[in-house]
């Protein structure tokens, strides 16, 4: 082999070894503003009987959407309107804020994936036709990535697992190592943090996190 | 040597290894909230020409401490009230607020260290007697670490270095990774983060975080 071509084939090695790096380890980002999920005999008690969910926007998971209409959250220490609610009505009730929030309505929810609401802070949800205290369903959300099948495969991770992800930006740089990775057949790939994460590492909705490590199963 | 004489070798030596780790890598943080630095002048158009900075409270640094006299900070899209002068008064005016804060306003203030005011943002100022504009000293202050001298020996670190600090909570775990450090024979061993990395952290004030490593020289 030729000096020249030892060069060449280095080169071409070390191009595939930087592609497949950006290709295996990108993860792009979804900054999740507080919103709230709920069922319909609560949103009928907001928004009337006679009322329907409308759409104002997709999300980027499948059949997901942003709505038009929005409630207000209330606590002991203040409240905090146009909170939205995203679609379809599910079967329970679920209020998602950042810490910021919290502090401002003077609540105390628990950091918890999506779903995991057993227990979690109660909470008085407005809207223009009533009011409901729940009592239970807001919390705060762990930062998460949605992954569809073929992503956990390529990533060589699996449900439940926790991962560390770097956003580096000009001034901020800040690594999340509690991140879940969270697999199912319906999710397409993006890493969901709140706006207290964002604002943290000025990160903004469609950039991109780098997986920087497979940290161990969610306790 | 006897079997139990190295177990019991063993047993100093590791617990030596944990203290040294523990001692050398654990540095306090201070969650600052929003707050402001005035010069004099600014100060007596703000509160009147007779009014004088009264201390409320000590601050960690030396001789730095938190006035009772507060004001408020206005933007194009709102205004937030209640925000603490940090004494002494200073030769220029510095308006510290966290990216949640200048979203709320309509600002947008660049991250900087403290004293790098320089083509900073521009920001109206109000206390109970007036109302300035200052031309620039808006910014969102970048994470960094206050230390003495001998703390910098200690660490093996320079003014000017970048580092990496983690903090490891239940549900949230998050490094800083471009965290400057700032060495002076006046300064006490503290990190400074601001409201939004604190709430991206679950970090309170007194918590330690752990250096894990030293990055490069600021850019």
């Amino acid at each position: 082999m030729s000096p020249h071509n030892v060069e060449e084939i280095v080169q071409k090695v070390m191009t595939r070894i930087k592609e497949e790096k950006q290709t295996s380890s990108e993860i792009p980002v979804g900054v999740s503003a507080r919103h709230c999920h709920l069922d319909r005999e609560t949103f009928k008690l907001l928004f009337g009987d006679d009322a329907e969910l409308t759409k104002k926007a997709d999300l980027s998971q499948p059949d997901q959407f942003a709505a038009n209409e929005t409630i207000t959250v209330a606590g002991p220490k203040g409240s905090i309107s146009k909170v939205r609610i995203l679609g379809p009505l599910r079967s329970s009730n679920q209020v998602e804020i950042s810490q910021t929030d919290a502090f401002k309505v003077g609540l105390k929810p628990p950091i918890r994936q999506s779903g995991d609401i057993s227990g979690s802070c109660p909470v008085t949800i407005i809207g223009p036709y009533g009011s409901v205290y729940l009592n239970e369903g807001l919390i705060i959300a762990q930062a998460h990535i949605h992954m569809h099948t073929n992503d956990a495969e390529r990533y060589g991770v699996e449900d439940g697992n926790v991962v560390s992800i770097r956003f580096e930006n000009e001034k901020r740089d800040v690594h999340f190592s509690k991140t879940v990775i969270r697999v199912s057949e319906n999710y397409r790939l993006e890493m969901h943090i709140d706006t207290d994460e964002a604002n943290a590492g000025s990160i903004v909705t469609g950039q991109t996190g780098e997986l920087v490590k497979v940290m161990a199963d969610e306790s």
